[in-house]
Parts: structure tokens; sequence; C-alpha cells
């Protein structure tokens, strides 16, 4: 305990016992620093912690004073919810309000210790080593241009070939489907999404008011013929989907069905964001719309947050070059420009200096593994998988006897565990007996539950 | 330079003389090991690089190849846009991608200098050195705890007492009134703004589709009279200010005014949003529509970009409990969450240890003493402010002569200067002859370049 703590908690102290009321002038740090036997420039840090934590106030020229009674801030924790209705935002609530005893097998993200901790605290020290000016001020409109070539750069790895300026970074990759959907969709359009589909989709779709008319997904993606005659049926001006490692089903479309697709959006006029967010966890890359369209009608969306940090937060949309103007003065007139500038430093760091393709290497394999035996455990429970994944955390699976899903995450959640029911994923709800594993967040615990659970009757 | 940079330039060199060609297998690590007398470690971390630079590309179980041939990507970096019309977003577009050399008295920022420096680099070593869970996960819905309470206690002292559960951490100033828009609006709806208000305000309701009715404002602020005659007659859904240190105009509004709004719109049911972004540049805190009210009707929107850091983005809401709970739901729709954690915790780690608080003292001092120059000079020009602020760094002024501010500040985009001239703040273009300047982003030149061009005839 330095000096400076133990000034601190006497005034602390003296404050709780009644000795220094509310509104009482503190001695002069002069006064004061004698009378302790410190230097004034103790009392002056000592005051200055406690009126930043409310304990007292300044008033310059006057001194320092007990701050008023002072309001209890025992903060209400958020706790789980057990009357809200599973909708598409009740996944997303429970995961994220979640306290460290509850377990999450619905969440869609990686436990911590599966994120490359060194790599991003020797990024971070670099940054604060670094220029002030990324420290305090604004980004340029687009955001971080190191951080913009080293995404053109991977794209042309993926045969998807363009200048750095055709790449805006957003905060996020939903706040990058967010702002293209301001700027493409008004309130009673029609939008195309995958059945089943990313829950916060339809959360997004119910913010921007529109109607959503929904493609039947296969193990090998979309139905195409369907996808045509609802694009001609309907007139949606969008269609958003993952193409690989689709969420919740961990399928990626095969080439065959993207090239029907970007067909059948050139015969109706639909434009397609393609949400790339689970592509660092393929194996080997496989065709994408973006790729195959050359960026005309499809836009581009991604985000590290899977695969690197969901705190130091970053997205980017990629897309013609006159739509990026058309974000750019959107998300000036939204948020002022994009993500922190130091938060795409950050991001940025660990992309340059190779860390993170190393990251990305072995967490494939750590990934295929867990997969396999979380499935094997799952299996002989009768969970059985819908498709098996090339990559990523998930496994959409079936539930023995008909189970029915919300009903199951119902008990979970009472049990300290938020699992992701098939409904939430599906805008017909056509998947009561399905649910979405995260394979990474199912520790013994979750599965002795599951099993426990499944084998009691109904 | 190390081995490992050595190794890099190497490889780079001979690709760039031909010696290595597109598509072409480096030699395996071992080998390059032995034949540059350095360790197998060495040649991977350089291996590593080119991969993430894009030299070269690795296929597991196969080895690194030389990657094809690349597209140019030298960066089109944007340059000023002397053709785009001086609209809202006119003035942020040419200032925050102007380039070092740009002088910018137009921008709504302190010059990176005038911020907290080490204040920020410790609080971000801090964050280097926490736990893993604040580097890697998503927050918690609303956002961090500890800064919720700091700005709940704050409040307190300004007279607003509520829990820190009613606080909702957005991702800038700008995203948090967005959020609020999302949650009242609709389109067509009508909106009423301060005639000047900031110019950010009317893109942002483009941005909403809302029709804009605009009150006049008076150096006591905007017209209570008018404001009650707009609301009876329009219907407004929403009212949006700032009510101290307003933008553009820097004044305050005196209390009987900001009494008189309440009740006015109390009887015509309009919502505020009192957006209080350069609370922390008064040198004494004046009443506040929040305060008054109790957050009943108003709701109170901050940030801590224009005193901390705009790099450090985070901004907050402050409302009814009930509006809190929907507020999450579209900020998890539209974002899947609030602000980078990692940045909330550098914002709280300078306000908890008392540097803000100083850096905020110290930084209100010296802009009285920058305002009072920099308006003596203009003062010299014929240039006069409207009012005399009570803080901050903007000074809103007519020209002599009926000049036009436009003409003004388009001819001085092409000297490199980014002027914001009146018409841009004002919805009914109000503002012919009237500019905001930043004083703190007045260096010689532009006041010479100012004397001189107002000095010639027209």
């Amino acid at each position: 305990m330095t000096r400076t703590d133990e000034l601190v908690d006497d005034v602390r102290r003296r404050i709780a016992s009644g000795q220094l009321m509310a509104g009482e002038r503190l001695p002069s740090v002069r006064r004061h620093a004698i009378a302790m036997g410190v230097s004034p420039s103790t009392v002056v840090e000592a005051y200055d912690r406690l009126v930043a934590e409310g304990a007292i106030r300044s008033r310059p020229g006057s001194g320092f004073y007990v701050a008023g009674a002072s309001t209890p801030f025992a903060l209400q924790e958020p706790r789980p919810d057990f009357e809200r209705a599973v909708d598409p935002l009740w996944v997303s609530r429970q995961s994220l309000d979640a306290d460290a005893a509850t377990a999450r097998p619905g969440c869609g993200w990686l436990p911590a210790d599966w994120m490359p901790d060194e790599a991003l605290r020797r990024s971070l020290r670099r940054v604060a080593k670094g220029g002030l000016e990324g420290l305090v001020d604004y980004a340029m409109t687009r955001g971080s241009a190191a951080l913009r070539r080293t995404l053109a750069r991977q794209f042309s790895q993926e045969g998807l070939d363009i200048e750095p300026d055709r790449i805006l970074l957003a905060v996020s990759g939903t706040q990058a489907v967010d702002l293209v959907c301001r700027f493409l969709l008004q309130p009673g359009d029609t939008v195309l999404l995958d059945d089943p589909c990313y829950f916060n989709f339809q959360a997004l779709m119910r913010a921007h008011r529109v109607k959503v008319v929904s493609v039947p997904y296969t193990p090998s993606g979309p139905d195409p013929e369907r996808f045509a005659e609802l694009a001609r049926e309907h007139a949606p001006k969008l269609y958003l989907t993952n193409s690989a490692i689709h969420n919740p089903t961990g399928a990626t479309p095969s080439p065959a069905v993207l090239h029907r697709l970007l067909l059948a959006a050139a015969a109706y006029d639909v434009t397609i964001v393609e949400d790339d967010i689970f592509a660092d966890f393929e194996p080997e890359p496989t065709p994408r719309l973006a790729a195959l369209d050359g960026l005309e009608r499809v836009i581009r969306v991604g985000s590290f947050s899977k695969t690197l940090s969901a705190s130091a937060r970053c997205g980017y949309i990629a897309a013609r070059a006159d739509w990026i103007e058309a974000l750019i003065d959107l998300q000036v007139a939204t948020n002022f420009g994009g993500p922190s500038p130091l938060v795409t430093d950050i991001v940025q760091g660990v992309l340059a200096d190779g860390s993170y393709h190393k990251h990305v290497l072995a967490l494939r394999g750590r990934l295929a593994k867990r997969r396999k035996e979380v499935g094997a455990q799952l299996d002989a429970m009768g969970v059985r998988p819908w498709t098996q994944p090339r990559g990523g955390f998930s496994l959409w699976c079936r539930l023995p006897d008909g189970r029915d899903a919300t009903d199951l995450a119902k008990a979970a959640l009472r049990d300290g565990i938020v699992l992701a029911p098939g409904n939430v994923f599906s805008p017909s709800l056509g998947a009561p007996d399905l649910m979405r594993f995260n394979v990474t967040q199912m520790p013994a615990v979750v599965l002795d539950w599951l099993r426990r659970t499944l084998s009691a009757p109904i």
C-alpha cells in the first residue's frame, strides 16, 4: 500500500464513520500534507482519486468538499431472464449477459483461452508506444489504410482483386450488414434469408421494418430453384447469407449452387450480402459469391470477432466503388466514422506480424479435433449432425425422439446453461427439434447434463 | 535489423528481381535454415511474415510458394473533393480525410497534443497486462459495469441520480443518438432541430427519412415561444439539442429557457434528446434538461471523444429503464452490442485514476486563454462573435461586410484549409455570413490567410 493509498483510505474511513460530513471542507493540500507527514503532491494525488471515485468534489479556487449523500450504486447485474420469449434476440441476450458460472454451448464465439493472448498483448503494447494521433484522433472515413491494404491482399489470395479504397472498415460485422441494409432497404421492402439462418439477421430485419421471405437451406447450400422462384415472386431487394461455414448449419454451398444463385440474382436484380465472418475457419478456401461475381452485385462483409477478438471489434465492407462512397456518408451520419482507430491498429498489428496466420492454422486443427470429440459424445446420446461442417465451432444437430429444442433450452437455462434452440434460427419456425451446439463451449458438465436430460422420459 | 528481417528482405529482393517467380516453391524451412545458417524457427517467423504481407502463400502439407502476380496496392488516398456540394456532410468528410498538411479550423475536435497523452498510454498498458477476457470477449449488453458506475457517480454530482443500469454504453455519441432515433422515430415523422445546429444532426435525420422543423436559436438558447408553437403545429416526436456549449454557437441556455422547453415538451408530448458531448468543457456545471426532468422524457447522450480520445471511442445513453431495455435489443440487433470492451476499459482507467479530472481542469484554462487570443485577432479583422461561450473550442462569428461563408470555405479548401461555413449548420440556410471557428486549430498561417483574404476586395 502506497502513501497515496493510505491517504485515500483514511479519508474514506472518516467519511464512512461520520467524522467528515457531506459538504464539509477538507483540509487544504498544504495543511493536510504537513498533518500527515507527506509531500503535497501525494495529497494532490489522493484528492484526485477521491474526486474520481465521487467521494469528494473540488470547487476551483475554494478547495475540496465531501460529496453529498451518495446514492447506493450496487449495480443490478443482469440476470437470466426466464420469462422472456425464446425469440431471435433470446440467445444473444442470455449469452452476452451470462455470468462466469453459466455454460454457453448456445453462444457463437470461442472461449477466451482459445484466442491469441500473447499476440494481442504484444500488439497492444506496440500501440501504447506508437504515435499519439493513433491514440486520440478520429480515423479517416474509410478507416486504417494499412488494415485495408492487408485485407485487399488477403482477398487477392482468395481470387478477389480489388483496390483497398473499395473497402470500408466498420465497427463490427453486424454493423457492416446494418449499414448496407440502411443503404439498400426501405421499410416495407422484401429480403431473402436462409431458413435456417443466423438469428440476429432476423432481429436486424425487424429493426429495418422489412418483410422476410425465407429460402430453404440444404446441406449443399440454399435451394437455387426455390431461390429463383422466390426472387421472381417477391422481387426482394436483398439476399443476406453466409456462403462458407453457414450459420447455424456449418454447411458450405457447392460452387454450382453459388453460380446458379448469381444467375437468378442477376435475372431478378437482387443484391447479395455475403457475410463471410467464418471465412478464416475454412481449412482451404472454397469459392465465394463475392469472388465469382467480382463485387458487382455482391457485397462482402466480414470481421475478426470470431477468430481474433470480439473486444478489439472491427468489421469491413467490400463493395462497388460508388456504393462505398454512399456507405461512407451513411457511416459518418450515423456514427461519425467507423471503428476505433486504436482497435484497427491492434488488429492490423496481429495480422502484419504473422501471428494471426499462425494462430488460425492452429485453431483449425484444434477445432477439427473438438468437433470430432463432441460429435461422438452427442451421437452416443442420439443427437445426430444434420451435416458435417468443413470448419468452425458449430454442430447443427437433430435431437432424438422429436424432442422440442425450445423446451430443452428453457430447462437448461434454469440449470445455468444457455442453449441455442433451432427455431430461433428458422424464420418459418421449421426447426423445432434442431439445436446448434458450440463444441468449444461444452465442458463435461454440459455433456453430462444433456445425457441425463435426454435419457430421462419426457 | 534482426536475422528474421534479413531473411524477409532477401526473399522480397529475389521475388522483385525475378529470381523467384510467381507460383515457385520456396525451399523447405529446414533446408533454408541450413542454407542461411539460422535456426528453423527464424525461417518459420520470416515465412509467416511474408505470408502475412502477401508475398508468399502456404499450402498446408506442401510448403510455401511465391504469390501470384500482385495487384498494385498503391492506396488511392482520399483527396479534398472540390466539386462536392457544401452540404451537411461536407465539413465532416473534408475534415476527417484531410492530410497532415491541411489546417482544420472547421473541424470539431482538439489537436492531438491537447489530449492526455501519458494518461492514455498508462491506461493502455494496464489493459495490456489485465485479464484475457477484457481483450477478447464481447461485453455484457449494457457495456462495462465499472464505467457505468463512474458515469452514474458523475451524473449524481450534476444533480441526476440514477442507477448504473439505466445507462447503456454506445459505440460513440453519434451512434447513441442514432440508436435513440431508431427507437423513437419512423420514416415520415417530424423532428425539431435548433437553427443553427450541429450539421451531422441534419445528416442523421436524412438517414432516418424524417422531416426536420427548426427552432430559432438565440444567445440564451432555443426560442421557447417558437418551440411551443412548432410543437403544437407539427407534433414532432423528438427534439434533438445540446443544452450546454451548444454546437455551433457555444451558447448555454438559461435555466428559465430549459424549464419552459420542458413544459412545452410535456404539453405536446415531445421526447427530448440532450446531447451533452461538451459537458466537460464547462467551467462550472449549469442546469440540464436531463437533471431538471429526471430522465422522464429527456434522454441524455454523451461521449469522451472531445475531451479524452476520439480513437478510444465510446458514448453513452441514460434514459428510462424500459427504454434502455428496448435500446439494448436494438443495439444487439444492429451491432451485436456496444463499444469495444478494451476501449471502455481504457476510458474507465483514465477516469478512475483521477487523470481525466486533472486533464479537464487544465484544458478549461487553456481553452479560455486560446478563445481570448483568437477572438482578439478575429475582432481585428472585423469578424465578430455572435456570443461569448462559457467554454469549449468554438467561436461562432459573423463575417464582415456580408461576406459569404460558403465562398470563403471553398476558397480556403483550395489553399489547404477546411472551414465550417454557417449554412451547413442551418436547416433553413439562414446563416450565410456566419462561420464556426475552432480556436485550437488556428495556427498563425490560418489567421494570416483569413486576414489577407478578408482585407482583399470581394
